[in-house]
């Protein structure tokens, strides 16, 4: 795994007075390059020819360059990371950056500094790890089943490999559970190692809230920056009653509506997010930095159950780039995610250890 | 009953120069202190030591001082009340500040100046009063039924101790709301004291829009400052269908979402709401002052059916603190609900009529 | 029908410095003026006297001057028609301003000059002219058939003389669309002669996706505006599970709720935008200008389906008079697609083109 001092060597080198903001031109691209301009940074978006068009048409959101690739994977050559390290660029890693490029090619062969802490890719992608993480913050999981036997009435199952909550489905017993499996595999919704990263989870009851916050080590607080509700097909099915067609129980995630959650519920919500945190230091020093989101269920008599963690900036903040309801409270400016990211880098040149917040 | 004089004679007491603008620490006091702070009042935030670590997140909505009590009706004690008196304190009181230290103690022992007006708390509380209130206004209501038998099909039971909609739920024969009523007794949701006050509601189809009102002595207007739609876990509950789990069928209010209404359907909504306050200085003299909700069922065949008033501003205004699509329209700077409060305090003091807004 | 010389001979009249926007009060009037107040523009408001008191609840929306009618389709009269001319005023048309005074009107009677092309409003309002225009952009539309039984399964029913999704309904069969049509017509919600328009569509899975595009022909670009959804009686329907009251059953689109879709379908719905704009180039010269509607379903295995084109302004960009999360990156200042007119009418006038928009 490349190590911490390799990136510190490298970005000691950079001219700070000329530090770029890059990602790969997808997922909050847009979020990104647009709070990035708004903090005086230069951009370089990491395209493909299809897409180029798209970015171009919101003029105030497009990167002031782009790295035009063939894939995005290419960015691994070596010409590449080096034309983003002459620029004296940043990444930004966002879920498409992670997926497009391989969590194992970020730990491995990426040298161009990234913001954030590079250890948390692990420890956000590998399921086990992540459950260890949250349940280690005293978060409440839902309970995970061998069987679905073991479990009593409806369960949620889900996979690894699958994006965005393609393939995941809900079942109530193990015949079932196999004859759904066999099915999406032969639509090729899922593939057969998709498969064999089959989790069973508790089926939970209550209200989705995607909570986004921010950690900053150079103010050393918790933000809650936002919150989102995911929108899936599923989430349009009554439409289709009462016989529901098949195509409506999909759990991908297509775009995403805003929401606020009660204040008096806000009192626990910054507390998962600063136990979140706290867990992460002692688990993968220094912890998490800068954005990650709780993907939440929340139910009256339940409270918040969280089952899963982005530990980076996720596509509902894409809904905020004038800020949100809760951003407001906390900066006079117009303030999003992407824009936050770029704050948090420019404090860090400021008081000249950029590399806090690096690796 | 406190009496208005004896409020009056508090408030001539008061320095008009250092008003203080003050709430419990729940609800919507965010939104509250934040209009506060930006029409230039300073803020006291009566708060439980549980929740101050939240409030002090959100550095530009924490109120400028804390009152930090055991527990919230604390502050009814002389001691506390007087507190708030040599601050030159004025309440804004909100959904959780009436429920905490409850209606009767604000009618009967509280005597710090409240922005509005205090009998309003009467009329909205007592459930007879306020259908007897929005009648009068030429509302159309939910009929109301002795028996489940009355009504023909599906009716909905609700309670008034019980807060937020937690309790409620939907039935179509006397047999199965003994049932229910049984079984949400013994699982604690409702208190057999709850039980005691059901009503049995027509079910009514169509969208719910929650409308945020403001009436305004000193413009001589009422204002639509904007809307919401509420979210419960009923809410989610077709993603547990075919069966879904009865946890899903809970009315409890968790969150909220933004929306607008056809701009047709805007006239008949500033009509409800200018008969409402009209209604109301008939029935408690000067009436209805500052911030309202009229919690609304819309359907293309039966118009708009009102479930319920709010006398007083609710927490889906908290979506809104740099105003909403409607606000816009009345107002050049980012209006939300806690900051037009703060500003009719202002008209008062810059006209020296202060008193007719505080009660 | 009205030709492009007779509007270019009246508009070369006016007075270019003392332009003013009009439109009937109803659909996005509010969002209309208060674009054109914050653009420079006075306006007029064609309103009915039930109407006024609540456009001048908005100060900053409700128009500078009202022509007051006695029924909006009173403006073909030749005296109001003159007093628009003389105050050279444009009319910024909506989809209610087409309902009230009748798409043949507009083509053969109003001398009025528009904002848009007067040609568009054939092709947007005869169902088989629309479906040309998409299919030939190469835009996927869901199937349609002569009978139920040609369809596998369930299918939408819909007609051209509903308003708003009125009247529309589920079926799957022949027997039960009989059925429905009957008892629909008996009870007035939909006639004999819209239910003689009858199309019946595919019945298509997926999320909802409403997407506000304006075409500039001075900047020569496709510009993403926003997105929502629209709030219809079933979206309420799962409220009432299991015996859904008839009632839901409806899809009248009551209000809308603000939306963002994933950044990796952002390139095709900008494909989708422009390709609709090229087309209608070719279809009806100078083609599609300003602001239209895709209303789309989404899903992630099938991809955009359109089922449907609103050719101007619609109701969904009222949730936006500050800007969108899409308007935040093309313009500095907020922007509604309101101000997008008005914007545009601005370029017109200081190019000395402005016939180029107008028709």
């Amino acid at each position: 795994m490349i190590n911490k001092n390799q990136i510190d060597d490298i970005l000691s080198s950079y001219d700070k007075s000329k530090i770029e903001i890059t990602t790969i031109c997808s997922h909050s691209a847009l979020q990104i390059f647009h709070g990035a301009r708004r903090e005086g940074f230069k951009t370089i978006g990491i395209c493909t020819q299809d897409r180029k068009q798209m970015y171009d048409s919101f003029p105030l959101a497009k990167p002031d360059e782009y790295l035009i690739l063939g894939k995005f994977s290419d960015i691994l050559e070596k010409k590449y990371q080096n034309f983003l390290i002459e620029s004296n660029a940043i990444v930004v890693p966002h879920g498409s950056f992670v997926e497009y490029v391989g969590p194992e090619n970020l730990e491995e062969k990426f040298l161009v500094p990234m913001f954030g802490n590079r250890k948390t890719l692990k420890w956000e992608g590998e399921r086990k790890k992540q459950r260890e993480w949250l349940q280690k913050a005293g978060l409440k999981l839902p309970k995970q089943y061998r069987t679905v036997n073991e479990a009593e009435g409806k369960v949620f199952v889900k996979f690894s490999g699958a994006k965005g909550g393609r393939g995941f489905f809900t079942t109530d017993s193990e015949e079932d559970l196999k004859k759904k499996l066999k099915k999406k595999i032969s639509q090729g919704i899922i593939s057969k190692a998709d498969s064999l990263t089959l989790t069973i989870q508790e089926f939970i009851p209550g209200v989705r809230y995607y909570i986004h916050y921010f950690y900053s080590p150079f103010k050393n607080r918790v933000e809650i920056l936002g919150m989102d509700k995911r929108i899936e097909p599923i989430d349009d099915s009554y439409r289709g009653l009462p016989d529901i067609p098949d195509e409506f129980l999909d759990y991908t995630v297509t775009g995403n509506q805003p929401v606020i959650v009660r204040e008096s519920l806000l009192p626990e919500v910054l507390k998962m997010g600063t136990n979140t945190v706290k867990t992460s230091m002692d688990l993968f020093p220094p912890g998490m930095i800068g954005p990650f989101c709780l993907e939440t269920i929340y139910h009256p008599e339940r409270g918040f159950t969280v089952f899963e963690i982005s530990a980076r900036i996720v596509a509902g903040t894409n809904l905020y780039p004038e800020g949100s309801p809760y951003s407001s409270y906390i900066f006079e400016e117009p303030m999003s995610t992407g824009r936050r990211i770029a704050r948090e880098i420019n404090l860090g040149i400021e008081n000249g250890k950029l590399e806090k917040v690096i690796f």
